[in-house]
């Protein structure tokens, strides 16, 4: 909070948020707005079960990006982590019958982090709700800001990929796809599984904020698990007029992780045009890089207006300026 | 296995075994028999859920001291180990709601640890048995003993305590009991919760075995939980002429734990004396230490051979001689 801030003390903001790109968003919109008046409403889809403990990936890069102890360098993970209990499963590889998928070494997790995990899993087993887990943990971490799953339900994201060229395309789960396989393999189909609904803490959310972002996340496998839930689209089509998105695609490229190629891959462009098709519906506004301007009469063709700033948060201060200016956007002061 | 060692090649040994006294008279016996002719019977009693992981400390100490590989000064868990995650833990036990048990830091697990607890709740979630899993976790230790659990389904020691002066009792799960009341509370009763049957590889093990040892483990909460499976008892009786137990009260004293106290407070007598009382139905010998010489015509009249030999496990030499010794007692060559 500074004195350049855009918000009055009433104005609430609610991110619809995956991993590290809206965690970046996130920390720059928290030098710009009361940290009380922010919600992320976060993607689950990716969230799994390792070893018996309950593994909510972008939710813990959420909490410990804005609690200041993600690890800079890999971008996940905390920082001055090790990794003694993953060394130690080494131990049990060799001893795996065949078909097992025990002692999975792809999937790192860092001795400290296990003890989110711990915590996650030992309340859940309790029958506390996600959302109520997950505001505990951010509590922890000294976070005043709301940290919302999308759902208290599993809702999981699964991945049609062909893991070898010319072999027959199977169903992987989204941590296989993106962990274990390192999102290198062409994607024909993503789909979503399960009965989940959104939960009643992110519908309030997203139903009373004053201002909705779709943050700089993948449109297909971040957003896309929340759009997939009963209403979801509906209801951000009925704020559509107070709700920006950020493209996570600038010059053509994604910030971070595959979505370039998955859009791509599915048949979209991976462009803001592409990125504007997908959100058209629910979001008026698109913000994009200016690398990107030239393409801003695309973006308004696919039915977006279209705000061209700075969008690659490399410092605090672009990322500042990046939240002030997408708020801005849609609530003009 | 060397020149002076007691079996033969087709003699087998089953160890009915508790924890760490067992583990101390398992290390003297692999010196004494080979070790493919060796099958500890392990209590799971003790097992418990800590933080969704399944917990097998008797297993574990088995393994691990066998392994070469248990912290010599605590006598459980591994050297060099390391208590990361445990620490981490701590930032959650002020964000818990009042009644949770999660974030429990009185149960200390270790970072590397950790990974035995991740392989074995991986491999029980996919439908493996806890026998089949107890296997591949000894083979990744290196051991050729065979390390059986008593049964593969839960059977879960329930220990009434007091846990204040003048305090109402209450029924509290043994780790309750042992590790965060530090067995420093009277015990007013002991039972054993569940249906549990003794597996088919622990029941052929015993039903087969040349020679059966009871380890020096507390005859309550270590032996009790086994002994408390149907058709237990009665099976070890028709065995009673092969079965040797060595006793782990030694001078009126447990050689490790609350076995003494907790004899007298549920009515026993903490001595070789008790012990016997306790055995007579299912072992005809009970080996004692010298320091016990005494009693070893009362030890007779409560129904038991006695064979007198050091059996404070101070040195290798002491412990392979006590096995010799203890194989002697019902197979004499």
């Amino acid at each position: 909070m500074n004195d350049t801030q855009h918000s009055t003390s009433s104005d609430s903001v609610a991110v619809v948020s995956g991993g590290v790109g809206a965690a970046r968003f996130l920390r720059g919109l928290m030098d710009v707005v009361d940290h009380d008046h922010i919600t992320a409403v976060v993607n689950t889809g990716d969230d799994t079960i390792l070893h018996g403990l309950n593994i909510s990936p972008d939710l813990d890069t959420i909490t410990y990006t804005l609690g200041g102890a993600i690890d800079p360098e890999r971008g996940w993970g905390l920082v001055d982590e090790s990794w003694r209990a993953m060394e130690a499963l080494g131990r049990y590889v060799d001893v795996r019958p065949a078909g097992s998928g025990a002692a999975p070494q792809w999937f790192n997790l860092g001795d400290q982090d296990l003890a989110t995990h711990f915590y996650r899993t030992a309340r859940l087993a309790e029958g506390a709700t996600l959302t109520d887990v997950t505001a505990e943990i951010a509590r922890a971490w000294g976070l005043r800001i709301g940290v919302v799953p999308m759902s208290d339900e599993r809702c999981s994201t699964v991945v049609t990929v062909a893991e070898t060229e010319g072999a027959e395309p199977t169903d992987v789960s989204f941590q296989d796809y993106f962990v274990r396989l390192r999102h290198s393999v062409p994607v024909s189909a993503v789909r979503f599984e399960g009965t989940a609904e959104l939960s009643a803490t992110a519908r309030d959310t997203l139903a009373t904020a004053t201002t909705i972002v779709i943050a700089p996340s993948n449109p297909v496998v971040s957003i896309g698990p929340m759009r997939s839930l009963p209403g979801v689209d509906a209801l951000l089509a009925s704020r559509r007029d107070d709700t920006v998105a950020v493209s996570p695609i600038v010059g053509g490229a994604a910030l971070k992780g595959p979505a370039d190629r998955m859009l791509v891959e599915l048949g979209h462009e991976a462009s803001v045009v592409g990125v504007a098709r997908l959100y058209a519906d629910i979001a008026s506004v698109l913000v994009i890089d200016p690398v990107d301007a030239h393409l801003a009469d695309d973006v308004e063709q696919a039915g977006m207006r279209c705000v061209v700033t700075p969008s690659i948060m490399s410092t605090p201060a672009i990322s500042a300026d990046l939240a002030r200016t997408t708020l801005g956007a849609v609530s003009p002061s």
